[in-house]
């Protein structure tokens, strides 16, 4: 019975499981956890408790039966995979000094997890490392991970708060959980079938350190202490269940609550377990589900980009290519951007025509990558605000959306003010000078659709004090922890693919830094000589809170001064609401950088340009060395 | 003219150049320098040193012809590439605060490799970065040895001494040279092309310090301070001389020297000079030559092994391949190791029965592995050497071999004594119990050539108070900084290279921490359930005067107690002397790992077995985390 319903969401957020003590009997464990109590799935040990590989052999000589719980029969492959994840014996410790207990460990986990897969389960909950030294165990989960089905792993880690001031002689003991599952993680080479399942207690670390765990897919379970839970307890479900996690309940209740107690906060809805037979966690999983069905709806934009969601995609290349049909009718419904530009239009013709010439003289307005005419209705629109007299040309290299914008301008009744013009901006030799450029030719990173080189190219039929628009933009980057990314990127095997920036709706990321300005551009641009390669070296400070994090690569961004005061742009402290024009772009590390607070990360980035492309390499030089990034251009470039 | 000639020696540290000033008659500057003062390459800028783009283009709007030293026309194409090292001009810096100076080195950068490509140079000395930062640098360099012919770039890096005392405020500024070379060629991922020029200065770092430069393919210039050197500038120098450097003479003369002047040191060839008009610097060319020809003469052994120096080899899979009499042959020359199975047995032969019983009781002895003989004549040497009665049973599986046993004991009529067993030990039915098993299964890492599980299958023909000999032996590993065995293994383009041990002559490798042992086997082992899997964590401690240093990988060795007192092994602290059985095995890592003092290594390695294969897997876990290498054996394995 999922927690509830919210629109467009079709995560896995709204299921709630429930952790249990070893049963023989399965179907009665479903039955008194699912179908009564209104849990969705168990997490229950799959086998005897008791058992001991070493100890069965001394009494059996080897011929036993394993102690399962019930056979594959007692249920069908169904019910086993929809209902169950297999809760490994919590008392292996595969790093014990014991060697017999570390072979009896051993040889059970793979045992289990051989079962499990028999019994087709979507998943298995390992146990939590036992102390410091976990490399036996990563490695024996490694090697299961190789041969494995489908079938997931969780690694269950507590989530500790560690006390960034503690010089406490027992502080050797006490692991960031964090570092813990990088480590494991790390060992395992970042397996994509290897997640982990956050133990939630009754303290929590602090919201920079729990914000590293956004970056990662994890599954939460053990929450205790219900009802109710503290406010930052709230905050971090709420936030998890926003970045699609699955809650299972564990332990005993501490809470004796009757049904319609006066301790069940209010809007908690009391009749949900009428007639059920009351399970000991009941009042939890409602309190779960309130917290579930409390949230905000997901914003109408959020739900178009769900699918979205942490997907790679190449960046466009629209100077070597042509945009297709699809493409200009998905840009041309961003009404927020093009309101933009119209006010940025407005106010340049303002300053350009003062209100006594608005009759007498004719602004010369150039639509530079006219497109299918979205910016030459917007500069239209901005003359008939400011009544004043406007003559547009409308620049299209591509032949295919001049078709369409001929039928525009006819449509429209525009012939007598607007002139389209079939050709490459940079080659047009045009016949008069124009007061102000309008164009659109900014990617996710500001330049990287080659906005310089085009701008540079028609400021030839600019006048000397005519207006761009955009007047300048900045590219912003940030480092962020990204698994999801990371692995889809690491499954083409090859280096290219981590030289490559992408364009993303980043969700599951976690952004360690805020972002710092990269490269600028302004416009016009008479310095002779200008040339549009750039470089900048930036150095970020991870802040003390968060403790140590792993840095997947950059989100990058753009901000946009399109005229005066007017802005546009996806920079996150400053973006324009509700503008879904670009995603972030990303910029991948070829190997994963460990940063700790107070050793900060210095980046370098380069924008390079030759005759035939623009490209950009980036390196880390510190806390430590990465190699260069796409050198020359060997990826990854945007041809001219 | 060379230094000298050491026997079998063919490395470049017989030759010796000497840095020039920038001169444009590049014919003259050869002559002064090379046919009549002796050197033989000269290291002399390309590039008139007042040349900057910038001016250039204002001077002369770009039409100019660079200021290049001479044409390529004013020697023939062989005298450019053997004898003139392109020195890169000093004053570039492309990691300045001034754009312009950041720009025109770049610039200038470029064309002068590309004119020394042109001229087929063998080599060009790039000027040691000027500050703490050379992000831009290394990527200028980066992007240029992407497309670079044959040519070598020699990065200079001055040796400096750090104080680690030191917590001066200025200290800022003391990078540790090997850490700005380590910064550098990581940014540069490794290239093959790029290796360093260490510039020796008047002070020298420790001992420790400068060891890690032996991992290094590196070239050595401006000795300055000649004559004479400190007894450690001596002993830097003739320690280099072994890895192959060259040296480059550098800077004016400090010493008045005239010929025959009684500062010369004894010894020193007097009369080199003679005849020719003196260069500047020759004396300390006598010098050097001098420090060459002094030193000890290769010993027979290295001679021999010259070639294999730093080669990788796949390690033989004895159980599954036959061995080629080519490989007996060459194993069999080793007297070393047979002359301490002969003494081991002996022990052993005298241990197992009394001088008294020496004529009424048979020992019987079985060779396990007997290929093709050598065991087999040790023991009957033995047994003469004590007088003790032998039966022996020579068991071996390769056919091939066999027939050569056979002939053996023809001709050395032995017929009586040995009885060939033509079958794999793991499967002879024997008639009769031995007292002996001698075999020498042992690979470069001990058990890597699956002693153990043979030894494990012949024990069931061993009496239960029989002799094992070996009696035990013990794997051992050291962490080294290998930079050619790393680029060679990254060669290759995948991870299974990187998963795989090879067998190496050690040579360009610096040891940074003294080997510990891993594994352990014991024969007979009677223990029921005796598992040969083994686990082992190590921790290695890098000593404080090494400073950073960066760790390709491990060395492999072992120790083998044969019987009693009498060992047999490479492991560097106990090696058998003059010993050529085995080279020592390396174990890669897929990432280099940066160490500092202070912080320990930590490392593990697994033993695993399954009933078809045997393989290692290993990773660190301290200071930074590596993957797990060789997961499942997928990469290397040893067959059953």
């Amino acid at each position: 019975m999922p927690l509830g319903d919210r629109a467009g969401d079709k995560s896995e957020s709204r299921y709630c499981g429930v952790e249990t003590e070893f049963d023989d009997d399965v179907p009665q464990l479903l039955l008194s956890n699912l179908s009564s109590a209104g849990f969705d799935f168990v997490v229950a040990p799959l086998m005897d408790p008791s058992y001991r590989p070493s100890l069965m052999r001394k009494e059996n000589g080897g011929s036993a039966v394993l102690p399962f719980a019930g056979s594959d029969l007692v249920l069908s492959p169904a019910q086993w995979s929809s209902h169950v994840v297999g809760k490994i014996s919590s008392w292996i410790d595969l790093d014990s000094e014991d060697e017999i207990l570390r072979i009896d460990s051993e040889t059970t986990l793979k045992q289990e997890i051989a079962w499990a897969s028999h019994l087709s389960l979507q998943a298995c909950l390992l146990p939590a490392p036992k102390g410091t030294s976990y490399a036996n165990y990563a490695r024996c989960v490694h090697q299961i991970l190789q041969g494995l089905n489908n079938m997931q792993l969780w690694l269950r880690i507590p989530l500790v708060k560690v006390d960034e001031d503690s010089t406490d002689v027992n502080s050797d003991n006490l692991v960031d959980s964090w570092d813990l599952w990088n480590s494991f993680r790390l060992l395992c080479e970042h397996h994509s079938q290897l997640s982990t399942a956050i133990d939630v207690l009754s303290t929590l670390p602090s919201p920079n350190a729990l914000g590293r765990w956004f970056g990662e897919s994890c599954f939460l379970t053990n929450s205790r202490g219900y009802p109710c839970l503290s406010k930052r307890h709230q905050k971090l479900i709420t936030g998890l269940f926003n970045h699609s996690i699955q809650v299972v309940l564990s332990g005993k209740p501490l809470h004796n609550v009757s049904k319609g107690s006066a301790d069940l906060p209010t809007g908690l809805n009391k009749n949900s377990s009428d007639g059920a037979q009351s399970h000991p966690l009941r009042c939890y999983l409602d309190y779960i589900a309130f917290l579930y069905q409390r949230m905000d709806p997901l914003p109408e934009q959020e739900r178009i980009e769900l699918g979205y969601r942490d997907f790679l995609q190449a960046p466009l290349q629209p100077l070597m290519d042509n945009l297709e049909s699809q493409t200009y009718e998905t840009f041309e419904k961003d009404a927020v951007k093009y309101i933009q530009y119209q006010r940025a239009i407005v106010k340049a013709l303002k300053d350009r025509v003062a209100d006594e010439n608005a009759s007498s003289i004719t602004t010369v307005l150039m639509v530079v990558g006219a497109g299918r005419g979205p910016l030459v209705r917007a500069a239209l629109q901005a003359g008939e605000e400011t009544g004043r007299k406007l003559k547009v040309y409308a620049v299209e290299k591509n032949p295919n959306a001049v078709v369409t914008l001929h039928s525009l301008v006819k449509m429209e009744g525009w012939e007598r003010i607007v002139t389209i013009i079939s050709c490459d901006m940079r080659h047009w030799d045009a016949s008069e000078q124009a007061d102000i450029l309008v164009s659109e030719l900014l990617g996710s990173f500001g330049d990287n659709e080659l906005s310089p080189e085009c701008l540079d190219g028609a400021q030839r039929f600019l006048k000397q004090d005519g207006i761009s628009i955009p007047s300048s933009y900045t590219s912003f980057i940030q480092p962020i922890t990204a698994s999801k990314l990371y692995n889809d990127v690491k499954a083409h095997k090859d280096v290219s693919h981590f030289e490559t920036a992408y364009v993303v709706k980043l969700h599951n990321v976690a952004r360690l830094s805020p972002p710092q300005p990269v490269f600028t551009f302004t416009h016009p641009n008479w310095t002779p000589d200008g040339s549009n390669q750039r470089y900048q070296k930036l150095a970020f400070e991870i802040p003390n809170d968060t403790g140590a994090a792993l840095v997947h690569g950059f989100a990058g961004y753009f901000d946009a001064t399109l005229y005066g005061d007017v802005h546009l742009g996806i920079e996150p402290s400053t973006a324009t609401p509700n503008m879904f024009s670009w995603f972030a772009i990303f910029f991948p590390l070829r190997t994963p950088i460990c940063v700790r607070p107070g050793s900060p990360l210095e980046v370098h980035f380069w924008r390079c340009c030759s005759s035939h492309k623009v490209w950009y390499e980036w390196c880390v030089t510190s806390p430590s060395q990465s190699p260069l990034h796409n050198c020359n251009g060997r990826s990854y470039w945007v041809g001219l």
